[in-house]
């Protein structure tokens, strides 16, 4: 018999629970009962980003609500500066070529953050730039941006912040207003434990301005269509109904449990993941690594591909390869959502079954102790 | 968060799929489709058991399946050896007691299975004994019989034998045919992975021979009337029809996955947690341990009642203690159904976690290393 069991940095596992809250019966939207729940939802959001702002809610994925956010923000006349750190930031740069906003990437090595100094340097040269877009966890390569450092940058400059927020949003500390974000996205596959389908953007009211300064050929991602029918906690498309439902329930468990012990959780599975891997030799890959996601260098003896083909196949564990350049060289393990220590446990062994079943050596149980060390203090 | 882990000895962990099959919307069972699929379950039922004999459904708990193989097989004019070396074996003396049923208890040390010399000698004291009741897998104190051996002896001796399988079928090797049972029990929550509400009893042709020799006050329990129902595959009484249905789906599965993975499954993974324990310092408790629980004595410096509610309250993990003059003496671990090689690293964890919490030396891993290096060479 064989468990699977989800260690994809999205989708993540989905509670039981909130899975058949999602298959209670269909409902109409047009309806008293949707808005209340639209409205409690928005309330909901607003603590999820830490914000007074309004928050929108897209029937797509993370990247509906990204491209709403950088297409609306960056109307004719404005220049954005596109951090390009990872395949997500790459998203980004994109969207900018393809609905021609004036853009200018700023390639940082893969596996590093984004930092004040960087963003600084490259507004220093280009004074045109008025608009920046950073990732705040890379998923692709498991690293962390200081976008706390970088927002206060971007308000003292009097320039518009978007920050793609991911595998950040529920997962890592994500404090929009006390940092001064103007836009932030995430989708509902990663820590809000739900199924892929949603995506989420918290908008500033300095971003409305913006957005209201402008036009841009958009239309099924257009904000300003989102803003509109929340007047009335509408939705401007046939919203995903169940899913929705989901949200709500979710998020009513998030509050009931704090962000801040959904932080501290999912800092402790990550720092006893790096634990594990140094443990078994294995470098952790990126230089300013995020708790949200751990990425690892895979050992030159090792065949990536037939790794993560044993964990799933014969271990019932999926985990993430890299993508891009690091397509074969890493390894990635989620710290998101519904996935506790005792998962991350199984995981670590199944990690040591998998190398040794290579001819990697392993002491069996070394991973698995330095992980138990951490958790056991974390626990306590 | 905390996910709950079910590693009581029944009832057990429920697949998801399972619970969405039972979840399916009701329906009747005076119909073709319910005696279409009662067919099919009694055909797979016979897989379970390993035999071509009848095999009924009560909708009851394991208990009432036995109290009707018991009071069936036992008319006046017939005596019954009653092993009793545990919780179980003793309410099969008390069923004995309450219908009058003339017997007599061979008490055994708990922690000891029954064998055949302890039958033979009990045979030859008493000429009079024509029956044999015996439990395969003692839950309460986590030791298996001898009944392989055991049966051949009451078939050389023209004794009808009755098994409490409860924790036995579907978990360790059963084949009520070749060995000569002629009543084999089980229930619904153990290996079968459903919830309780159903008892499964299999009678052999000389076991149905000795029901019909005889009457007993006996209704809602009698298998004359399970047997009349099953000419047309129907039920006696209202069947738990969520619950057929489920038994339906879980015995399809059980079958194409073979009797014999489960059984070598569950070996592993009781081998894989002895081998936690003995590395904890921690000692089996029964001296003939069997493969579908394991027992453990809980040190004296540390408190059994303390260390389950913190499995439980802090780490997710529900596991059992002792029953009787077990009671604050040990703890148990199941290895039936919906387990794996993962969930049961979990647990040694969390038990490593909690021994340490109450100042018990521990190596933190080294249990777990103990039952990796067994799940690694099993799982090769």
């Amino acid at each position: 018999m064989k468990k699977l069991r989800l260690f994809t940095p999205g989708p993540t596992m989905v509670p039981e629970d909130v899975m058949l809250e999602i298959a209670q019966p269909m409902f109409h939207h047009r309806t008293a009962e949707y808005r209340e729940m639209a409205k409690e939802i928005h309330g909901l959001l607003q603590y999820l980003f830490q914000t007074k702002a309004m928050c929108l809610t897209f029937t797509g994925s993370g990247s509906s609500a990204a491209e709403a956010a950088i297409v609306g923000c960056c109307p004719p006349g404005h220049k954005a500066l596109v951090v390009r750190n990872g395949k997500f930031a790459e998203r980004w740069a994109k969207v900018c070529a393809t609905f021609g906003i004036d853009h200018t990437p700023l390639d940082i090595e893969w596996g590093h953050g984004a930092k004040v100094q960087d963003i600084s340097k490259a507004m220093d040269a280009d004074p045109k730039i008025d608009t920046v877009i950073v990732v705040h966890s890379e998923t692709s390569t498991a690293a962390l941006s200081d976008v706390e450092g970088i927002a206060k940058l971007t308000r003292d400059r009097g320039a518009i912040l978007i920050v793609d927020g991911i595998t950040a949003v529920g997962a890592i500390p994500v404090k929009m207003d006390e940092w001064g974000v103007d836009a932030y996205i995430t989708g509902s596959q990663k820590a809000m434990m739900l199924p892929p389908g949603l995506g989420f953007a918290a908008i500033s009211d300095r971003a409305w301005e913006r957005i209201d300064s402008g036009k841009m050929p958009t239309l099924y991602n257009d904000l300003k269509a989102y803003r509109k029918s929340m007047e009335t906690f509408d939705a401007p498309y046939t919203p995903n109904v169940p899913l929705v439902r989901g949200t709500h329930y979710v998020l009513r468990s998030v509050k009931e449990r704090t962000l801040e012990a959904i932080w501290a959780e999912t800092a402790m599975l990550a720092k006893g993941t790096r634990a594990a891997a140094e443990a078994l030799g294995l470098k952790v890959y990126p230089a300013d690594p995020v708790d949200s996601v751990t990425a690892m260098l895979v050992p030159d003896s090792v065949d990536e591909g037939k790794l993560r083909k044993t964990m799933r196949g014969k271990y019932g564990f999926q985990i993430a390869g890299g993508q891009g350049d690091l397509k074969g060289k890493i390894i990635r393990f989620s710290h998101m959502g519904y996935v506790d220590a005792f998962d991350t446990i199984g995981a670590m062994a199944a990690l040591e079954f998998t190398l040794k079943g290579q001819g990697y050596p392993v002491t069996l149980g070394a991973g698995v102790a330095a992980a138990q060390a951490v958790f056991a203090s974390a626990m306590d």
